[in-house]
């Protein structure tokens, strides 16, 4: 007969005896801890889920108790973008704060869309990590998981600011075998051996091809033995799931668990993972000291029909610069520290860096421009999200502009491998995705205004792009 | 430091001291209430709100904090069906747990879709609704809200086991004034006298036109003066909101607080009544003895374009037999006695009249077929839903079927007002809703199998369907 009252009632009814139960359970006060060291920072950044891929964001089949509940006790966001619909380049933006084109990073007809296992370049060393704002702070750093941004020995995480690297260093669907990437292969029951991946321990290969049965399950283990390993020290983890990119794999335990296939038992142990991973802060008396963040690079590869993801009600996915490839899920859990709430503002994975680096009282050098916003006002004080536009680059274009509420589409395309339609609108298309976020209702003609407004925003952001070398072009 | 941990620990870790304050303040046990009486049932069903439209079905811009914390303290299910894509046939079907078929509310071409002003046809009386069930095991009885199930003095819901009745008799855009029904009149800033629409009490009209930005607050207020005029009985309170039906209309507290535009803001303010509902089930002390379900008519009507609702990730909208049309938001609260979860098996409104026959210790007369089962099993014991099956009837036929997570297409039709197609599928659709809830991947070829095991439970369906006479024929 308690557990459907709400906490805040539970907690006025008991008074500050309960206060001091809890209180003393805990063993020190929280706030020694949090006012002697920077916080942890642990950044979960998954491939290719959809923004309709969490039970918490409407999908009916997909169970995902631990972010669902993450989500509840700390603050979803329902606006929040990657800087790029495809892998590498949001891999750039999110660990630099800076926007693709000016790392290097955005394709053109000359260069691929993503690192691939011929590929030379690499996210430039000049560029500024997260994990190299943080090294600067004493932080302990480990990547773990999908890298793609440069698997030539300069280019590793270990080049960038982390202590450690353990994953696999491109897409769990390179190096194809025999007769070569295929989607057939995509439909198949899995085999690893069509996939000649490699698994990698700092500059090393420890194993080919890479077990991606177990690969979910060893990266959260890997997770966990940083965490305990530095639990007394700050520590910047960045654990980068290989899935739920296609071909999909899950440990024994998790397949046939779900109603929604084999894509819902790998998005299942990815919860698992989530809920593992906070479980482990939780236990180590580290959660109220630790900002835990959960994304996706990009949306829905829909082109893999049921072993792809699902937008939810957004149009498009992965590759399109449509709400369904650039807006995913984003999650953030801070214990006592971020204020429970569903977030309408907007958000992106830009963010991040300046977050952090805020919170680690770091000042960032002001020899660039930066793409991202401290959104430690939305996160901590209960104010609206410092950000109030998102730029939706696809190759080296702008295609469109989301400006509050509004989004204007100069260029519109549908997904790769698709009978590609490339479409320049003369007069841009207008949507007020807040109102209409299937993007359904052309609303140019009522506000011009709105035209205007946002041209002048790409013009003034355009003078801010110098070029620089193309990193997607190198080849070996 | 507190707010953040789940209440099972905070219970823990407070252990007896906390049990005994608590309880405590409620006053009585609650044990004795529950063991003394029946339970009471609140259904608050909405109109043409779609599967997408609540912020834990996933929509990002409305904000329904309360209908998303009775899910999460309930169960939300996220297969619940209608037995109709529209009005009149998905209301009869609710209260009686027939098919629309069987009551004579299937239209077909010599009858209407649902009853009109001049309409002069009704659920019959032979029909048992769920109030003549609790009728007469003493329960107080009241409908507030829409009815559309017939408006002539012989229909009206105090001919149907309601003990008084306080609303709208039919649909709030009909009655259409001036230059009649066009589309043009739901996109203007609305204005309830564009239509003549009446509100009755009993058998009277005492408003008309009805002030529909009123209307939802009035029948909140109604259905909390319900509740605690009959705190002391057994008490039935079916309230059927006219909204988000367009016209839209809500409460100036409303207007303009959702970044949804006017239809978040009419869903805000359907979502704070279920809150003021059962809040005053909390305070009265009677929620431990009150099973609330809150669903919807059908999905979302998507010719009204903005002002109209989504079916989120699902197929199309009302009227169809697409996932969109007659997939809704299904939410079970009963504290204490419904095992919270996330319930992915197949319901349907059809179930309403079993399960609370069976709560209310009822014999139905087995002198006709029922269509619902008793979904105990699952609500109160953590078991599967004895349901594995659905009919998708539009106008007299069966379009479509459900078995377990098959769904087999015969028809296929757009929404009314479209381009109307019609198509009969000679090899059917077949689709996995479970792997794919949008339905784009027919599978039929794979699965003959389930296509004539589906074929078989048609057959059978259709020898226990008796002719009967057409309501929504008759005229004036």
């Amino acid at each position: 007969m308690l557990h459907h009252k709400p906490l805040h009632v539970i907690l006025y009814l008991l008074g500050i005896v309960a206060l001091s139960v809890v209180y003393s359970c805990e063993g020190e006060p929280i706030e020694e801890t949090s006012e002697d060291r920077p916080p942890n920072v642990v950044i979960m950044f998954v491939d290719d889920l959809g923004y309709g891929d969490l039970g918490i964001y409407g999908h009916p089949t997909i169970p995902t108790p631990n972010l669902d509940r993450l989500a509840r006790e700390g603050q979803r966001w329902t606006s929040f973008y990657v800087a790029s619909g495809v892998c590498t380049p949001s891999r750039g933006a999110l660990l630099t704060g800076r926007l693709p084109i000016r790392l290097g990073l955005a394709y053109n007809e000359t260069a691929r869309r993503v690192f691939f296992p011929d590929s030379g370049g690499g996210l430039p060393l000049s560029e500024i990590t997260i994990a190299e704002v943080l090294k600067e702070k004493g932080y302990a750093t480990a990547a773990i998981g999908k890298w793609h941004l440069g698997h030539l020995p300069q280019y590793l995480p270990t080049q960038q600011g982390f202590d450690s690297y353990y994953g696999i260093p491109y897409s769990n669907d390179m190096d194809a075998t025999g007769t070569g990437w295929k989607l057939e292969k995509f439909f198949e029951p899995p085999n690893i051996n069509y996939w000649n991946v490699p698994l990698m321990e700092d500059d090393k290969i420890i194993e080919r091809p890479a077990n991606q049965h177990t690969i979910t399950k060893r990266y959260t283990e890997k997770g966990i033995e940083f965490i305990k390993q530095n639990q007394d020290q700050p520590f910047f983890l960045y654990l980068a799931h290989n899935l739920p990119h296609t071909p999909l794999f899950a440990a024994e335990e998790f397949l046939n668990t779900t109603k929604r296939g084999l894509y819902g038992d790998v998005v299942a142990e990815v919860d698992w993972s989530a809920g593992q991973i906070t479980n482990t802060l939780l236990e180590l008396g580290l959660a109220e000291n630790t900002l835990f963040v959960f994304t996706s690079d990009n949306g829905p590869w829909l082109l893999m029909n049921q072993t792809g993801g699902s937008a939810g009600l957004l149009k498009d996915g992965k590759g399109t610069t449509w709400e369904g490839g650039m807006r995913v899920p984003g999650i953030f859990w801070w214990p006592g520290k971020i204020k429970p709430a569903i977030q309408t503002g907007i958000g992106s994975t830009l963010d991040l860096l300046p977050t952090i680096a805020a919170l680690a009282s770091s000042n960032l050098p002001q020899d660039r421009a930066y793409d991202g916003y401290d959104l430690a006002p939305a996160l901590f004080e209960g104010k609206a999200s410092p950000r109030d536009h998102m730029l939706y680059y696809r190759r080296d274009e702008v295609c469109a502009v989301r400006l509050g509420p509004h989004k204007v589409h100069y260029i519109t395309e549908t997904e790769y491998h698709r009978d590609n339609q490339y479409t320049i609108h003369d007069t841009p298309l207008l949507y007020n995705v807040e109102v209409d976020p299937s993007e359904k209702f052309n609303i140019a003609e009522d506000h011009p205004e709105v035209l205007e407004k946002v041209k002048a925003l790409v013009e003034k952001h355009k003078t801010t792009v110098k070029p620089v070398p193309n990193e997607l072009a190198k080849k070996l």
